[in-house]
């Protein structure tokens, strides 16, 4: 085990140990996590991270919309703030890690600095974001959005997915105020904020897969996707129609996803960070038949990467190859507009220290979305940890070890000591 | 224009369009012909073929399931006959010449004999087939199938898509004996029949696109079908999912469809005959997502081949890739067992005949199915010549030109005259 500093080795582990059973305890719904946001789940989730900040002497505070800081005083109260955070809430029948391991890093860090005697310049705060999930509201990253004043009004409107009221009517129901987004207010100045940091459970398998407990996330992967591919050639009887004289659209759609695989086998060898996924796939169930040469197919194409250059070049590559397949095959590609969300670097000075932290330094992308990637975008230097995860995220079955969780609260803890910027 | 010999100019071509013109008139139902099988449409076709043969001096004569004979008496009426014929059902909606063609063409065949003076040795009947079409009974070949005594039995209690009544009530109803498929009695001694032969408008575009008026058919297709085929993988998040640790269903089709596609270019490139489709292809709409890897795909191959050993050679290797590429990309392909209805290979002697009469000649095969797969696989030598046809066939559009029947027609007025066996 690598020696984080003096604070470290104050990680109080018992008291993560209980957070997390406290929040099952509370938010456990028949066989899965329930912490809808701006809900009684949720709210339960805050209410024990504010009981437990006041055994840590942290100083409670609370937005306009519901965002709860917990916050370690630095020497000097007036200088840029460090916060440490994740959300509390969790999608319907969720697990009990997703999002609240985050907090409960922040609340063990900043245990750990008291119980050490740690004194820092500026404050630390711990913060418990609201409703990151878009199960409940079909918005994403609505408590950190909100805190920086980035929301569009217009998702005042938008209806939670079980009880149908307004994210507006929820607010005020809970005491909130939904003026902040109707006019953009910024809760949170982010020229006070000198870093974001947010431990979180990996999403994916990888961790797992490597046998290593935490990883340093390099960035938030951007998505470029065609959501609705289509290919359109013409019907055709199987045994009568020799292949010269076919426009068949799955043979067509075939030789452009597997074009697709070999330029993402090109861009591996390269070393470019890139994800191709085709999940829907369909010829036309009112006029297919196994003894009809396909007229028509219709796909999705998601491009994830850390690199916009790299979506837009295979995004690129692919228009291109569909017009030369379509005109091989005699069908046509109608590929449609591509959806852009960009991608969030993590701050390579951030990176760089919290891997100095670390064993086992190991880096990887982040290929779901998390409130980092809105402070990284609005300018806010953010650094995150994945912890190791089995069996995937957004379910019951949600697993990560206190062991490795101890890995990443003690990376942040020294970052925290010996912070960089 | 080839000279067929001393008949073939006899060839009458106004009795072909006036019989194409009356089936039109007495066929015809809204926007398309509908000769229904063992219904009124079917029925008012076979009056018309024996009206016609009336003026023509052939002897008619009706089997117990309908089929329709009509001979022109050879000089030794016990040696066995040549029988030239097609089916006059049609599907619903369809066309005036599939199937039609080939009766119209062997009555002008014996038209211009008789208007030759030629006489042959044996009787030459031209043979109106009943319900060949499966679109009304859902079984093909009934009128050869059950002319030969070959039908199951099981085919009685089938009942016709429209009517809802069963094959046995039909046949009672029109006043046909459904005892004869019940006891398999075969109503045409395969003995007493030298060859079979058929001319049917090609149904799929081939000959359009060659510039040809007709072609010999080399013998007709037969299918090997992998009807439901899956691809069992598992379903991940597609930007946390690196590809090392997917278990992509859709990549791994796309793998298994492209290398079949190499199989089928290898094949052709050998001059093997081989057709490959996947007209079936699908993620599971329940489950899948574009931001989803997907953990499933369903689809069909049909191959299509003259050879049998050619359709089991590419299934074996279809099976093999799916184990190899299966274990690739970390899913199991599930290909089910393949159904099989195997090729009919034409009369070499009279193939080599007919081409003999052509001044175009070439020759192709079906991929369609047609009654001479019948009597071939009865071990009766069986010829076809196909016609073109813009358009397809099964639909109003079918289009034969007049002067492309001819061609066809003298073609089997000339085999007749010179007959090789």
């Amino acid at each position: 085990m690598k020696a984080n500093g003096t604070a470290a080795r104050h990680l109080d582990l018992a008291l993560a140990a209980t957070l997390f059973a406290e929040l099952e305890r509370r938010t456990r719904r028949d066989g899965g996590i329930v912490r809808d946001s701006y809900g009684e789940g949720e709210q339960a989730a805050h209410d024990l991270m504010r009981e437990a900040a006041l055994g840590l002497r942290l100083e409670p505070s609370v937005d306009a919309i519901g965002n709860l800081y917990l916050t370690l005083p630095g020497t000097d109260r007036q200088a840029p703030r460090i916060l440490i955070g994740s959300h509390l809430d969790s999608v319907p029948q969720g697990g009990n890690f997703d999002g609240a391991a985050g907090v409960v890093a922040g609340l063990c860090a900043l245990g750990a600095l008291r119980a050490a005697g740690a004194s820092l310049r500026c404050d630390v705060v711990v913060m418990a974001i609201r409703a990151e999930e878009s199960a409940w509201f079909d918005v994403s990253y609505l408590g950190s959005g909100g805190a920086l004043g980035l929301l569009d009004p217009a998702c005042l409107a938008v209806r939670r997915s079980d009880t149908g009221r307004t994210l507006e009517e929820t607010l005020t129901a809970r005491g909130f105020d939904p003026g902040a987004i109707r006019e953009r207010r910024a809760l949170l100045d982010r020229r006070s904020v000198r870093a974001y940091l947010e431990l979180h459970i990996e999403q994916g398998p990888r961790l797992a897969a490597e046998g290593a407990p935490v990883a340093v996330v390099t960035g938030i992967r951007g998505c470029k996707r065609f959501r609705n591919a289509r290919c359109v050639g013409e019907y055709g009887h199987s045994g009568a129609l020799p292949r010269a004289l076919r426009h068949d659209a799955v043979a067509a759609t075939v030789a452009l996803l597997g074009y697709l695989e070999q330029a993402w086998s090109r861009e591996e060898a390269a070393g470019s960070d890139l994800l191709v996924t085709t999940g829907e796939l369909h010829t036309d169930a009112h006029a297919h038949a196994p003894s009809k040469v396909a007229g028509e197919t219709r796909f999705s194409i998601d491009l994830r990467s850390l690199s916009i250059e790299i979506m837009e070049r295979i995004a690129d590559e692919t228009r291109r190859a569909a017009v030369e397949i379509g005109r091989r095959y005699r069908v046509a590609f109608e590929l449609g507009a591509a959806t852009d969300s960009p991608p969030a670097i993590m701050d390579p000075g951030l990176r760089a220290a919290l891997l100095r932290q670390l064993e086992q330094p190991l880096e990887m992308p982040s290929g779901a979305g998390h409130d980092a990637a809105t402070f990284a975008s609005a300018g806010i230097p953010s650094g995150m940890i994945f912890v190791r995860n089995e069996h995937g995220s957004h379910n019951p079955a949600e697993s990560m070890a206190l062991e490795d969780f101890a890995v990443g609260t003690r990376a942040l803890i020294g970052l925290l000591e010996d912070f960089p910027l």
